[in-house]
């Protein structure tokens, strides 16, 4: 599959990002060979890195410079990739397949998966905080301070930790999407807020930004509940089914098919109403591309949202 | 045991890292409760709290006002915290005790073990940065340097790397020792070289500093490997005689006892030269008393330097 774009020049961008991802490696030419040979292995399937190409895009909308932008994005790419690792362990998520591989802990072990993982979030904390250091100590401060925030023990860490004891709790709707806003919310959050940090959006562009991130955590998530209920192990490269084996967080399970299609729904035309007030601005023309190419699009294909089923 | 300091009153700076280790704590009112647990449990057996003292007195000397010395010592200690519960999991030492407790991975799973780390990393990374924005654009750049390369694959997660790949590579003394100060000298190179970042420290009493750490890198790590094999499990809180066990990089095991007490004997030599050599400035008499009271006495106490049996 080609990576979903949301640049007009689809290619260029996204090269770019995968060059930086393996530019700012963490790995050395005396690095442990092992753990550089699983640092390599963690850059040949980079996805469509969704992340990191909402925060370039909005980088240089909101004017960093294209070094400076590069260095955030990849910064964000190597959180994200950290979280996956994590996630997989055989005392998470316990998958075998990511990206349609075996996981890096299968080809690598548990050890030096875990310290991979460690690695990229060092550098991407270094590379955040050397990149925020251009800015004015105000907007250092607050960017600073979301970073704690998002990928902390009140963000993407409390999502995952309620996410794995979701089985001893009341298994309501309203757990499933707290879940969902923590854990994937969080890098949506980092994604597109961190750069209105940095640049002059005013405080109301801001609130919907954020709020727009919350609805696309909870869009992000029903969909995989719908596709982990729905399809087979081909179609997402991850291991199915795998919510109702462990016992995991899924609205599709907690409320039903029909019920959490029309969650969906409900959740797009929100959705829909924040990016129509952000777009009276060209700057954020980019969300609204971005939400029709990775979120509406693979839904009207997949007729996620068709309700005939749930009459 | 009463906690070694090396501090004029003994009790007021490590109660005060104490109260600052739970201030600090990531968990929130509102955090989900295993998580809130863990870093409950972590903080109750704080340690001797020995990277942090040196933290915290290094600081003062190097005049940063209280409040930002102590924030940072806890940073130090977070790190800290983090590696320990990680180095014990099943998969990396596999260890069943520490601090004469069980580990947290006995208590609350693996799975919560890795997210409290997690939480204790990232809140050290915000303490850290926040407290360095306080000092010159040059000393913050520094120090964000120091801590990317102490803390990342180049640093600690090297030695953690080289530590688990150890029984595979050619079992030499040389790696032995390169284990040692990556692993172990990293973080006292951040306790005791990274406030000299941010005061008038000179070049030379900065090299001095460094060479310092490396050696008590090495000595910390012989004393442990002499005691792994020469000591009784009720000893040192932790399980002993586990290297041969696992293979894992020992220099009394690597070149026999006798031979470790003289390396042993060496290190002290080198050590200490370097102390007399800072210690023509009282600001570094702290590095004495804590050379004495820390790595000397035990050593005199358990007479691991006693080299009649080496003869």
């Amino acid at each position: 599959m080609r990576p979903a774009t949301i640049f007009p020049n689809p290619v260029d961008p996204v090269d770019k990002l995968k060059s930086a991802l393996l530019a700012y490696s963490p790995a050395t030419s005396t690095s442990e060979p092992r753990l550089a040979s699983a640092l390599k292995a963690t850059f040949t399937q980079p996805g469509r890195l969704v992340r990191a190409q909402l925060l370039l895009r909005g980088s240089l909308l909101h004017g960093l410079p294209e070094k400076e932008a590069l260095s955030l994005a990849t910064a964000i790419e190597y959180f994200h990739l950290a979280s996956l690792l994590f996630d997989d362990l055989p005392c998470m998520d316990n998958s075998m397949t990511r990206r349609g591989h075996p996981c890096l802990h299968q080809t690598h072990g548990e050890a030096t998966t875990i310290l991979t993982a460690l690695a990229l979030i060092n550098r991407a904390y270094a590379l955040a905080h050397d990149t925020l250091s251009h800015f004015s100590p105000i907007a250092q401060k607050a960017a600073r301070g979301c970073l704690e925030k998002v990928l902390g023990a009140g963000g993407i860490l409390e999502g995952q930790s309620r996410d794995l004891s979701y089985s001893a709790g009341p298994r309501s709707e309203r757990e499933v999407l707290r879940v969902a806003v923590k854990k994937t919310g969080s890098l949506f959050l980092l994604s597109v807020y961190l750069p209105t940090m940095l640049g002059p959006a005013n405080e109301s562009e801001q609130r919907a930004v954020r709020a727009l991130c919350v609805y696309w955590g909870l869009i992000y998530q029903v969909i995989d509940d719908l596709n982990d209920v729905l399809s087979a192990s081909s179609d997402t490269g991850k291991s199915s089914g795998r919510d109702e084996l462990l016992n995991r967080p899924n609205l599709a399970i907690a409320i039903g098919v029909p019920a959490a299609r029309r969650r969906l729904i409900r959740l797009f035309e929100l959705a829909n109403r924040t990016i129509q007030k952000l777009s009276r601005d060209n700057r954020w023309s980019y969300l609204t591309e971005f939400h029709h190419t990775y979120f509406l699009e693979p839904v009207r294909q997949k007729a996620l949202l068709d309700t005939r089923s749930a009459a």
